[in-house]
Formats: C-alpha cells, sequence, structure tokens
C-alpha cells in the first residue's frame, strides 16, 4: 500500500514495548499544511500541549510525525516534558526542520516518563527506513492492545485530477491497563490551507471518532492529524472549501471507515450497536440519549448477550437527561417496532433475538420531541474485556 | 427481629418468580405519616405514578405498602396502571383504609405487565401473615438478584424516650437482567409530620443512596420511602425538625449503612472503592469528578483486579468537566500520596498494591480549586458481572 504523494513513513522497534514495534514516523517530505484535533481531557500529556503550541508557532506546517507506543508521558511532569523536547530536537537536527514542524504523539501507560534515550537511539533508524510503502510498518508500531492494524482510504475528484487521503489508526479505549489512547494519522495530496483542513477534519470527526465509545474514558493523550501535502498539483482549497466537496465527502468516509474498525475492535467486542436517536428537541438532547444508551454497563452485557432487552434501553434513554414525553417513544431495532408510544410493540421475541444476535445491530430511538438527531456506535461489554482490564499493568 | 412500635410485615410467595418469595407488605396498623423519593428517570413505572399521586392525596398518610419482585410494570402503558390499580384496591378493601393509603412499589422485568391476578389471589394471605416480626420474610420477598436481604437499624433518644428506626433494602443496579431497581423501606416509631419526613429523608438520601453507584444505571422504579407510626409517645416533630438531632443521626447511619450493603453486593463485587474528592470549586465540580471515577469501566474493572492504577484515575477527573488546574491535583490511597501537585509521587508499588487489595479501597482526590467535597462508593467490574447481564432474561 502506498501514501498519498508527498508522504512517507516508518515503523520500526526501539524496545519501549517487549519484543512488539513501538516507534513510528511519518515524514511529509516538502513539509505539510496541517490541522489536528486533541483531547478535551484536563490532564494533557506531554505530547499533546507540545504539539499543540507548536502547531501554532509553525502556523499550521508540519514536516514529521513521531510516535511511540508503549508510554503516553502522561502525568509526568517537567520530567515528562524535557524527555519529549529532547526527542523534537533530535528529530528536527536529522530532518533539518524547525522543532515547531515537529508534530509528537505517544500511547501507552500514564504517570511513565517517556523512556527518551530508547527513542533517541533509534531515530536515525527510522529516519533512513522511511519510505512511501511504510504506512504498513507505521500502522503496526503504533498499536497497544488491538487486535490488529486499521488503515482506510478513499480517492476522491478535485479539478479533474484524481487525489488520494489514507488514514491509520490505533483504537480508543482499547483499553490496555492505562493504554485507553485513541491516535489517527490522516494524509492526502490535496493542497489546502491549514483553516480548511481544520473546519473540515472537526465536520468529519463529529460523525465519526466523536460519535464512537468503547467505555466512555477519554484519555489524556486522544490526537487526531490531518495532513496536506499539496502533491496533487491543483489550486490550493482555502478556508471556503468551495468545490472541495469531494474531498470532504472521501475525508467523512475514511474518518468514518476508521472509527468503526476502532468501535469494533473494542476488546472483546463481538458486535456494534448503531444507536440512532431522532426526534429530539435538540442536538444536545438527541447526544445525551445516544450516549447514555452507548455508556450503559447494562445494555453493553446484554448486547455481549445478544439479548433483545430493551428495557435497558428505554431505561437508559430515561435517566439521560434529555427532555421527551414518554408516551411519545417509539423504539425499533432494524424494522422491528419494540416499543410504540410508550408502551410494548407486539413482535416476537425470535425476530428480535435475530437483529440482536447480529454483528451490526441498528437501534433507532425516537423521541417524538423535535427534529434533531444523533449516531453513536457502541460495542459490548464481554469477558475479555474484563479479563484484559483487570491484570496488572504489564 | 422485631419491627419499630405501629409496624407489622410479612413476605410471602404469589407465583411470579419462580420459587422464590415475591410479595411482601408493610402494614402501619393506625397509619402513619410518610415520606418519599423517586427515582428521577423519565420514565417511571406504573406504582411509582401511582404512590406518588397518592401520597399527595392522603396528604402524606399510609397505611400499608404492597411490594413485589419478579415484575417492574414499567413501560405498560395503560393495562399496566389498571393491573396495579386493582391490587391497591384490593389491598385498600383488605384493611378497610382509603385507596390513597396504599403505597405500591415493584422491581422487576421492564415491560411485562403486572401479574395482577397471582398478587389478588395472595393478598389476604399477605395481610393475614403479618406480624411484628415479619421483616424477615419481607427482606427476602423484594429481592431479586441480590445476594442477601438488607436490613439495617438505629435507635436514638427523642424527649428522654428511646425510639426505632428499621430499615430494609434491595440492591440498586443489581441488575439481574432488566432488574436495576433500588427499593427501601425506612420505619420508625418517632412521632413526626410528613413535612419534616421529607427534608430529613432528603438529607439522608443525598449522603446515601445518592451516593452510591453500581453501574451508573438509575432505574424507572427507585423508590425510598420513610415511614413515622408516631408509637414513640412523645411530642410531635414539625418542619423545623428542632430537638431531632439523635433522630437525623440515626436516620443517616441507617440510610448509609443500607446503600453501603447494596454496593457491597453489587453482582460479581469484591471491593467497594470510597471515593472522596475534596477542595472542588463547588459541589457540583466535586461530584462531576467522584461520579466520573465511579462510574469508569477502566477504573472498576482495575479495582476488580486490586491494580493500584492510578492513572485511570486521574483520566476519568480529567474528562469529568470539573474544573481544576492539572498541576494542583493531588491523588492519595488511604494515607499513601501518589500524585501529588499532578506528578507521580514517589511510592513503593507494594504498598499501593496493599491497600487496592482491600475490600474498602478509600480513594481521596484533592482538586487544590476551592471548598467543596463528595463521596462516592462504587464497587468493582468483575466477571459475574458479565455473566449475570449476559445471559438471557430467565
Amino acid at each position: 500500500m502506498k501514501l498519498p504523494r508527498g508522504f512517507t513513513a516508518s515503523g520500526i522497534r526501539c524496545g519501549i514495548r517487549k519484543k512488539r514495534p513501538d516507534l513510528g514516523m511519518i515524514v511529509a517530505e516538502d513539509g505539510a499544511n496541517a490541522a489536528a484535533v486533541f483531547t478535551t481531557n484536563r490532564f494533557q500529556a506531554a505530547p499533546v500541549t507540545l504539539s499543540k503550541a507548536a502547531l501554532k508557532r509553525s502556523g499550521g506546517r508540519v514536516k514529521a510525525v513521531v510516535v511511540n507506543a508503549g508510554c503516553a508521558n502522561a502525568v509526568t511532569g517537567k520530567e515528562g516534558d524535557l524527555a519529549a523536547k529532547r526527542v523534537r530536537s533530535r528529530a528536527a537536527e536529522l530532518l533539518r526542520c524547525p522543532e515547531s514542524e515537529i508534530f509528537l504523539a505517544s500511547t501507552g501507560v500514564i504517570g511513565m516518563v517517556l523512556p527518551d534515550k530508547k527513542i533517541l537511539d533509534s531515530l536515525s533508524d527510522a529516519v533512513n527506513r522511511r519510505s512511501a510503502t511504510g504506512i504498513e510498518a507505521l500502522s503496526h508500531a503504533i498499536l497497544t492492545t488491538d487486535v490488529g492494524p486499521k488503515v482506510a482510504q478513499a480517492s476522491f475528484v478535485h479539478e479533474g485530477k484524481r487525489g488520494r487521503i489514507l488514514g491509520v489508526a490505533k483504537g480508543a479505549g482499547m483499553i490496555h491497563p492505562n493504554m485507553a489512547t485513541m491516535l489517527s494519522f490522516v494524509m492526502t495530496d490535496l493542497d489546502a490551507s491549514s483553516a480548511f483542513l481544520k473546519s473540515a477534519l472537526r465536520e468529519a470527526i463529529d460523525e465519526s471518532f466523536n460519535a464512537i465509545t468503547v467505555d466512555g474514558d477519554t484519555s489524556t493523550n486522544d490526537t487526531v492529524l490531518l495532513l496536506a501535502s499539496g502533491k496533487l498539483g491543483t489550486s490550493k482549497v482555502d478556508r471556503t472549501g468551495i468545490g472541495a466537496e469531494d474531498f470532504t465527502r472521501a475525508l467523512n468516509l475514511v474518518c468514518r471507515n476508521l472509527a468503526w474498525m476502532i468501535v469494533r475492535d473494542g476488546e472483546g467486542a463481538m458486535r456494534v450497536m448503531e444507536i440512532e436517536v431522532k426526534n429530539a428537541r435538540s442536538e444536545r438532547d438527541a447526544k445525551l440519549a445516544a450516549h447514555a444508551v452507548a455508556t450503559s454497563p447494562l445494555v453493553k452485557t446484554a448486547l455481549h448477550g445478544g439479548d433483545p432487552n430493551w428495557g435497558r434501553i428505554i431505561a437508559a434513554v430515561g435517566r439521560s437527561g434529555a427532555r421527551f414525553s414518554p408516551r411519545k417513544v417509539c423504539l425499533q431495532a432494524g424494522k422491528l417496532p419494540l416499543v410504540i408510544n410508550g408502551e410494548p410493540a407486539k413482535y416476537l421475541e425470535k425476530a428480535a433475538a435475530k437483529i440482536f444476535g447480529q454483528e451490526r445491530v441498528p437501534i433507532t430511538i425516537d423521541l417524538g420531541a423535535g427534529k434533531a438527531s444523533a449516531v453513536i456506535l457502541a460495542c459490548d461489554f464481554g469477558h475479555d474485556y474484563i479479563s484484559l482490564n483487570t491484570d496488572y499493568r504489564s
């Protein structure tokens, strides 16, 4: 698999994790315009605060991404900050670019200072091994407890030319102890300003990464970065984004596909529930209701068992804080009505069990209170989730 | 065990549950003043809406409580409403009191109409078997998946006389499929107005039933009822409650003990984390932070494993929405500092593991942002929780 024009990547082992690749690099050979979205957690890891400030200083330009797995370098104070800065400084030196164009990302145990010596010793190797086909190595080097790598791509047509978007991700809340981080790097060869990239990314995230939940926990390190090399050779898309509709469609698709992979790969997950709340009084109400259902342990364990236990869904909606009249609420699984106007529908248990036994379980909750809607994807909770998360950090 | 003066109770089998007692009655022989707190879930079961309205109509007087397990009679529309009314009407007839003095409560499967015929056939039996020692039978008849019955009592001195408080409860979110209901009935022989009982109950609940979480789900049926028979023979405590401090202390104790039993009896629970958030900017901030930690599946699975995994606690506090500066946050387990001013403390892993291996794990989170505080008790998530909740409703 090749990266979009203008990008190279590599993934190697530097020794933070045992016998697993744990250091990745993405290089925009002639630089890229960039936009990023970071975790809203008040505890922000050193790489998050540094990358945020760097992006500002560089005016949204990025030359390279240095990413490691095995250590989040979060809640590590000054020491963690200094360790991350040493990595950044060395990377800038090797690639001959300003430090502000080096973007850092980390995932792994919280409270452990980045073992920067291991990274510094391997950084030139990571630089030398980079190639236009390095995406596969990179996609492995950023994983923690993910079952497998996550890569999605799509093409688009802009000014008559076919451009590409390729994204790579690691799981959110895949949750090896302390490793509840979601990282995603999306690259394109479109020429676009970082202001445009920012608005396109925000929109794409709303319907993808922000619409999934594994366990409701937001990490100290969550980061999504969008890079545009401009190598497609079309004119620059500016803030308005007019004429770039095919690009935004493709970007949404890539982000949605990555989000699906992340939630489907929830620890021990067998099923994904697609929760659509419609006819809510406001978008906030719709999101409250969808989120309550998506994070309810009762709903998630029933989902694991393939149990069409709609009472749990209704109870979660009822406590969500969303405003509605219970007598107007309808619930259906796929096209099968389970609740009509607040009362149980007549349906065959077998038909409901069949839908809840699927890999993808579509649920529609009609609040009958307005016109707003929201969709969230949620995975189930099973024994593997407990096993992976109760064992001592390893 | 005897009930406080003025009360009798019974618990029998009426056939809703298989081979288990499932029908209970509490009778205030000469009536009682009452106050109740109900679920805030927007979907309220028929017994909840009926009891709420009845209490209003009777001016806070209750003659008897009829409670069943096995069926919540929630989201059951008109049919469920009529079934509950038939039970109430029969109970009023048998006890020769107005219908408005019959208090109904149900726990069990959502979406199933109350099998009122079974209850009607057994109601006179429940009335006849009532006795001053019937609390044990009652305490069993209200259980669903609780491991055991939950009864707590305390005495108090009022105007030189020794009065009693006795409370009985069934678990919140003990969560056999659809059975996430918390019911509690607290009886006292104090003579008090329902206005006073209301304020005393609200205060007691805030630090007990409202400060526990098994899985964050609030049911359609949650109810706490406080009954005062007035048989102690002291003068009536009115709205101000002045002079009843010893009673309120005892009431708080009974409610806190019941709450502890409920959370300790969470399905498969091995440990309870006592989460204290202090020095928050406001009570709301303190509660947000404590609640985020208490409901985090990552924290709860680590707790199950006895893993001193403080990164998960910090990450949950960070995403809680509480306002604070990360650099001022301190975290300790028991008296062992784990995080000081946002940086990891130096401590022995063994010492931390010892605390997290206890039955009760005390955690203090100091936000360094103000003077408000909150305490929440949370149980762990283990394999039994998954097993009990993924199996098909039975």
